[in-house]
């Protein structure tokens, strides 16, 4: 879509600089918000001070806000930050907080904004640096210069655990690429940074009681101790908690190459290239398993202080174990009927483990079995059901099942599905047990290039869905929202969602002439995990150069259009703005497909595409029909079939890109007398 | 200027799909290429092998050189690399070469590609990296696959010294931008990376002797000896030496935070906001200043084991000494008629430092005076007249006076520079003390958001400079391989000099509808660092985040406007295409003005430069008219004069920013009769 057009559009409907009244963007939504009247400036006489508590983390927190500011505002910030309750902007903490930050830290802060002063309060560290965030979000500009709108805030979590995993198994992730992911996850007031560390294709902590894990499986990529105890470090520093993932006794086969002997058969194993489930497990029945589980998780609490373990437990066939005459004796021993009840088994036993450690553990909803204690808490990515049956039979949980960001959904799909939604059947007791959701960032088809773009800006939906709330759900607002914090995530947090679509698409066409590659990619996304799977045969050793991977998932022009169409379709014969836009848009295809085909002449990546830029221009065309025939013009006999054919025909999933505008234009096309 | 354009230009002039041919866009250009005939498919069936001597260093730089080749051709890489002088690709290398990179390692390198095999061959790891990197730039596709052309190619450097400063004491660097640009610089085979570490706003490396240097005088921006070292490791890794600058006895008054006993005036020192040459020194007549001097430097001897050490000797005014009445005193007992005099004999001091550590000292061309001894190396800043001295003197240089980037000359003037031209007046003797040259990046201007963009791809041309022979010297030749370059840079190094102009004008604008102010930057540059300076009145405390640190020196518009001028004055009445081309520039500026004025309504920051879009309308209809004249429409009385004032009146600095195009325009208008 020409971005150019919509914003002449845009711009249109308010020609105007803003005057200096309060446009609210902040996402996620403040649980309790009145604007008042007025306005403080923001410029150099803006003084900072902290009152009662201080520390070195609220310090390092409060520059980092006055950093972003300045750079935001070009207004030089105040460098000294006394103990002035006088100044202008005055910070007001009763504490530190928890050592550790766990469940229950309070993360509620209150914000008051008057045209002359504005004072954050928070019972701890935690709060003051969400208050932060949210002043950050506040500050806004008439044009002239900038202001903070006065309002009060009274602000607190609907949700306690608000995670993003990140699988690093799969494809390793560097260092600062989980760094700036932590600085926008902080942004948005997510808490819960799930490292999914170990999986059948890399082991990626350092242990030095078992320094072949990683030595022997993870091809060198790897984060040293050193690394994971500064990701840490800086996690608290944003108020966010590491929860590493130690996936047991399935995912795996990386912990078998070095270490075979762990294993029910002797192996030799080498790295898993190929994705999906795998036949490997740990093996339950034998004592070395659980002391080698036992000293290495030890040694992962020296690094990792959070009270919650993550242990994995999911996708677990059994063959390894059913194939063994050892352990299926075992099993017969123990009057275990199947390979799962041998699982709990093992669950229990790491469970022991995790708690002789300190620990609390967490697994995927799979380890959910009447014979698990209470204590385990059930993190469900097969469906709410797991998590709402849990709740019953008295396990917490978190919910991940509608979070995938691999399935490629939309902000809107993401940011509808609660994790308590009226009517659960659950009493008031069991709603406590569902303590929040995790965003899921597998690892397959992503590598540090493409990654930020499959979490950002999708996950802030997310984050609100879970601080916010549960009657904030207007998905217009919400987009209207998300597209200013898209902006400032990049901005505040260097990740690159926005940046990396124009540095994929020059690299695929060998050339800084995009303008027309743009274009055609603002129409498309993505397909799912599973269809690029099954379209490619994805593997480890899969490049991941193509134009599915500069894309991005739901891309703004997805959701404009469809504001477009329902403005159309309102009215459908009058000659409105949106009638307009949109055939600037379909002629903007148009005009962009010759330019990708002549650019995908010249190369080979690019060119995997091509059947998409000849669908599109065949779309753009029934599109502008479309619009005529809305406007009064008579459709020939059998167009509407055919037409309804063709989008339907463009929906297969193919070249491993799919158009986001279908849905739209179908129903324009429906609409059409 | 829109690029859709001018692509759309590129593509009429070569519209097929390019023939499995070889074309030459390696840069720099190799002292020796012969093309043969034909081309070796890159496909799954390529091996590699190593035959003769490898080692880590080696097998690693053959691994990103696969994973390079892997990611733009989609083509999955042999994992394996064995002893196998039948593989398609060998590498042959004699030995390691030196355990401490000096001037003297053995760059050179061949490679000979046939349409079965490919084979580099080199005496040093060093000079097969060179090669691997050949290999890089010479893969290249046909539009239906990838293929290595079939050449001969006898590589090797014409300068041993072959440079990029980078300033991180005015504004600190992140370890992740020099590790960017030190895989930038490999990529065009530059072999020393000058880290200028400290300044009078700030001390850059840690002490752990002295710890108060980087802990008071840093801001808490500096390097741990850990991330040094890493840093060292990872040049060498890419061949690339690393020069460390202890600036002294000038501009060192983070220094004196700390330790204020090492000047002459006993404080107390801060660190320094402003820029610009500063009156504080280290006191050179205390015994202590030398003391303090050679424990300093034996500790970073221990970090940095490169021959060559820099020890600045830059801009000392000498204020301070001669308000000391002691230090006064000391001058006239050691007949020192002045403090230059006093300055060659610190300078001779710290010579003998530095040659008691191993070290060859390396100074500023202040630091060039009758009794400085002649193993002392001159870098040469304020003229190529003092590198010419001081080489028929018998020292060696370094040219740096042409390659200040701050001063964002175009690629072609930096290009043109030759630290040797012809009729240079020194003997072939003299000529071998120029050693080569060094591009520098000075830091008052630059932050991390916006270094790369004036580094890239500039500096590529001073590399291809000083790399081959004096005669390749086409201008246009170079912007055509300097175009791919600069994206394969971006590729292959993850700096962000293209993709930073567009998240600059995203978070500029608060949209991510750009297109309009893309077109706009495209037309405009950087000031020069001296209008910056004069006209923001900048320092260390000046936030960086208007439209000049957005955009970009010497975009790509620059010299395709030149172009398109230059054909249309070589036949101005017919109707050519690079006529409809400016027509389609200029015709662009206009529609994009009114949407940039619309977006500067709404932002304080971006409104700054509204007097530069005012102007750009008007030029751009300056330009219609140009181009109506000179078909054959006649100009009113007058109109020539009031057009050439206009373009006259734009290249006042103004706004921090300015045309690119200026020049071009008014040879148009100059030729209208």
């Amino acid at each position: 879509m020409n971005r150019a057009i919509v914003l002449t559009f845009a711009l249109a409907m308010s020609s105007l600089a803003p005057a200096q009244t309060f446009t609210n963007t902040l996402l996620p939504q403040p649980s309790h918000l009145t604007a008042e009247t007025g306005s403080l400036s923001w410029n150099t006489s803006i003084t900072v001070g902290v009152t009662h508590f201080h520390d070195q983390r609220l310090d390092d927190a409060i520059t980092r806000t006055l950093e972003r500011i300045e750079h935001k505002t070009g207004v030089p910030r105040q460098r000294e930050i006394g103990n002035n309750s006088g100044a202008t902007l005055v910070v007001d903490v009763d504490g530190a907080g928890e050592a550790i930050q766990s469940l229950d830290e309070d993360e509620s802060y209150t914000l008051a904004s008057t045209p002359t002063s504005v004072k954050i309060h928070a019972a701890t560290v935690v709060g003051a640096m969400r208050g932060l965030t949210t002043l950050e979000q506040l500050i806004q500009t008439d044009g002239k210069g900038f202001f903070l709108p006065a309002v009060q805030i009274d602000d607190t979590p609907r949700f306690r655990w608000r995670g993003l995993m990140i699988d690093v198994g799969r494809h390793f992730e560097p260092v600062e690429v989980i760094k700036r992911n932590l600085d926008a996850m902080a942004e948005v007031k997510l808490n819960v940074f799930h490292w999914h560390l170990t999986e059948d294709q890399g082991f990626r902590i350092e242990s030095k009681l078992y320094p072949k894990l990683a030595g022997s499986g993870s091809d060198g990529l790897y984060y040293t101790q050193e690394q994971a105890k500064e990701i840490v470090a800086y996690a608290r520093a944003r108020g966010i908690r590491v929860v590493p993932e130690f996936d047991m006794p399935g995912h795996t086969r990386s912990w078998l190459v070095g270490y075979p002997e762990l294993s029910s058969d002797p192996g030799p194993y080498t790295l898993r290239r190929e994705f999906g489930v795998e036949d490997v497990a740990l093996d339950p029945t034998k004592e070395s398993t659980y002391q080698f589980i036992d000293a290495f998780l030890g040694e992962m609490a020296t690094i990792f202080p959070d009270p919650y373990l993550h242990l994995g437990g999911d996708e677990t066939p059994g063959t390894q174990w059913k194939n063994n005459p050892r352990v299926v004796a075992f099993m017969k021993e123990h009057n275990f009927k199947d390979t799962e009840e041998l699982q709990t088994y093992f669950s229990q036993r790491v469970l022991e483990i995790a708690k002789k450690h300190g620990k609390h553990m967490v697994g995927w909803d799979e380890i959910l079995n009447p014979a698990l204690p209470t204590d385990a808490v059930i993190h469900s990515w097969r469906g709410a059901k797991s998590l709402y049956d849990a709740a019953q039979r008295g396990y917490q949980g978190i919910l991940s099942q509608p979070y995938y960001l691999d399935h490629m959904k939309t902000a809107e799909e993401y940011y509808l599905a609660d994790p308590l939604p009226a009517n659960n059947g659950l009493t008031s007791e069991q709603s406590q047990r569902v303590l929040g959701g995790e965003v899921c960032m597998w690892g397959e088809h992503v590598n540090e290039l493409s990654i930020d773009s499959r979490i950002w800006p999708r996950t802030a939906a997310v984050a609100e869905r879970l601080w916010s709330s549960a009657n904030t759900r207007d998905v217009d607002d919400m987009y209207r929202r998300l597209g200013v914090e898209s902006l400032r995530i990049e901005a505040v947090a260097g990740t690159a969602h926005l940046s990396r679509e124009g540095a994929g698409l020059r690299e695929l066409a060998g050339t800084e002439d995009i303008a027309a590659l743009r274009t055609f990619a603002s129409a498309i996304q993505p397909v799912t995990f599973g269809d690029r799977y099954k379209e490619q045969h994805t593997s480890y050793l899969t490049p991941l150069d193509q134009l599915v991977d500069a894309v991005r998932p739901d891309p703004p022009s997805r959701h404009q259009i469809n504001v477009l169409v329902r403005e159309l379709l309102k009215q459908p014969r009058a000659n409105s703005e949106a009638r307009t836009q949109l055939n600037n848009i379909f002629q903007s295809w148009t005009n962009a497909v010759p330019v990708v085909e002549a650019q995908m002449n010249r190369s080979p990546l690019l060119a995997l595409a091509r059947p998409r830029a000849e669908q599109l221009a065949k779309l753009a065309q029934a599109g502008q029909q479309t619009l005529g025939y809305l406007s009064g013009k008579k459709a020939p006999a059998g167009w509407k079939q055919s037409t309804l054919a063709e989008i339907e025909a463009a929906r297969k999933p193919q070249e491993l890109v799919r158009f986001v505008f279908l849905d739209s234009l179908e129903e324009m096309v429906k609409a059409v007398q």
